[in-house]
């Protein structure tokens, strides 16, 4: 029995219809489909969005929007990691646009496409990661405004924080500064900026890890399930020791099980003597470190040895798992590893 | 540019001849390659390590088994995840040995292949994760004595510590196992049991990460090293804030770059405010927030505005940043992504 993710598209729909009911009317649902669809496949997700009215699509890489481009022809596709103009020639082949970051990638983009292709173009309001600060914006705006500019976007650093005043400083900036620019549209928020409000919506939001089931939210469900199979029951008794530099040993008798994922599958090895897997609602604890392809749990308090475990509970959910491998669910979500057969559902 | 990891195959040599000049003679030198050889890509690494002479690898899953097999005509492929009855037929047609973890294990092969097919044996010699233990050993005898038993294995939990008793309780354990067996190769450690001396190499050592530049060792070399591309950078003052959350802010006015690289490609999100990248050995100090696909750092102290940045220097190897990361190499090197390019180099 191979290791499985089971994706629920129905959920992945109920999600796109959360975003849509909360984005105001007059702006457009985008998504960010980045590290191969936050590792549910983007090949079978890219479609369905399309299916659901998605029209534009973010990743981070020049390899990764050919790849979507591969499943879907007419659709809008961005690279938020900028214009990689050593290696031009796949823009204009499969239609994508980059997404100029500086003035030397501007510079390079007028240089190689003239004004033949479209471009969107990154401003910088705070978080000093990507994109055109304001000095450099003014600085060279006579460049800049050659663009054939079709989107201008920017980053929120704190929008997972909803009483950041840093969320409306970033959006007056954003506002400033696109006030200098020929019209394009406007896009300032990705998942959490568009939970916090339509003030932030400007003419595009772009969630990504909220419509994989990666935000604890009322209206969102959970999209990922991973069904974990046993490979081998036993019983050890008192003071017998569990996995690699023996850091679990045994109170008492108890039955345990041995799984197919570990750390090379995503199980990440944070959770030795501290995660579980479940069995139903009833959490089985891992004992010992996480190794690379195997896990241990004890299941001593299930009703029969069960052939199969899962990653999450209905109350035990992406956000949860994160947590407690200290982390969030963006990271989670993109290190389920490829060994795991992605399965997808109605 | 991309985000490449290179690969040094005459490092991979050496730390080949490295193995096979510590192991005794009589004894074969095999290698692990689950995992898709650590993150390293089975189809290049395998057929490699043909060539220097090893016949057989070690896979976690009959996945990963057929994909060696798909490189590699001759050699022998072992399962360490033990035999998926449930699906049985390519272990005939691939020509791979299941490796018996249990004795229901046991029975099913044999009600499945009979003796037709070889098969391999693990035994639990006090880890407690998969193998038969001494009382399903003994309670089974006749079902197991009529398993064309190819090689008979147990794994250490403690290796890495030479200092540690148990390896030597483990040792004798498996002696004792072995003899009440059919006469068949035993093999009892991987990279950190071969290097704890001959008395641990048997009829076959079985090193993974140790040829791949996970162990510091004045014997092996690096096998790796990551290019992680430039995509901007420009000058902060003092007081402005970097990546999510702002949890780094300038104390002086600075020069910073973003790469693209983030924890989507094996840079966890542990190193934030914490790792560092390379120019040659000067190291740039990772400032903030690690982010799914970029990462900011601070280049003051270079002499220009590279290109590009190295993850490790000569004096920083996979096992430092390990360290920084605040896990094992294993857990470092199959955490490297899909997205980033493998370049390999004689």
């Amino acid at each position: 029995m191979p290791l499985e993710l089971h994706i629920s598209l129905a959920n992945l729909h109920n999600n796109l219809r959360f975003f849509r009911q909360i984005t105001k009317n007059s702006a457009e649902l985008s998504a960010v489909v980045k590290s191969n669809a936050y590792g549910l496949g983007i090949t079978k997700i890219v479609p369905e969005m399309e299916r659901f009215g998605v029209k534009s699509f973010f990743t981070a890489t020049i390899s990764e929007a050919i790849k979507v481009r591969s499943c879907s022809k007419h659709s809008e596709i961005f690279t938020l990691n900028g214009f990689d103009f050593l290696n031009a020639k796949p823009y204009k082949e499969f239609n994508i646009i980059p997404i100029i970051n500086s003035v030397l990638e501007a510079q390079k983009f007028i240089d190689t496409f003239g004004q033949t292709q479209r471009v969107a173009i990154q401003l910088n309001t705070g978080m000093n990661r990507l994109g055109l600060n304001k000095q450099a914006l003014f600085e060279n705006l006579d460049l800049i405004k050659k663009l054939p500019i079709n989107l201008i976007l920017s980053h929120l650093a704190c929008a997972d924080d909803i009483y950041s005043e840093e969320n409306t400083n970033q959006r007056n900036l954003f506002t400033e500064l696109c006030q200098g620019l020929p019209k394009a549209r406007q896009s300032l928020s990705a998942s959490h900026g568009a939970l916090l409000g339509t003030e932030f919506h400007f003419d595009m939001v772009r969630p990504g890890v909220g419509l994989y089931g990666g935000i604890k939210n009322s209206g969102l469900k959970e999209v990922i399930q991973i069904k974990v199979p046993v490979l081998q029951s036993f019983i050890i008794n008192k003071n017998m020791q569990v996995g690699y530099n023996f850091t679990y040993k045994a109170t008492q008798k108890m039955t345990v099980a041995t799984l197919a994922m570990g750390y090379a599958d995503g199980l990440p090895r944070t959770l030795s003597n501290n995660g579980k897997l479940f069995y139903g609602n009833i959490p089985c604890p891992i004992l010992g470190r996480v190794s690379m392809d195997l896990v241990t749990v004890d299941i001593s308090n299930l009703p029969k040895i069960p052939h199969h475990l899962y990653l999450f509970s209905s109350e035990y959910e992406v956000e949860d798992f994160a947590k407690d491998c200290k982390t969030i669910s963006h990271e989670v979500l993109v290190n389920f590893g490829e060994r795991i057969r992605r399965v997808y559902s109605e």
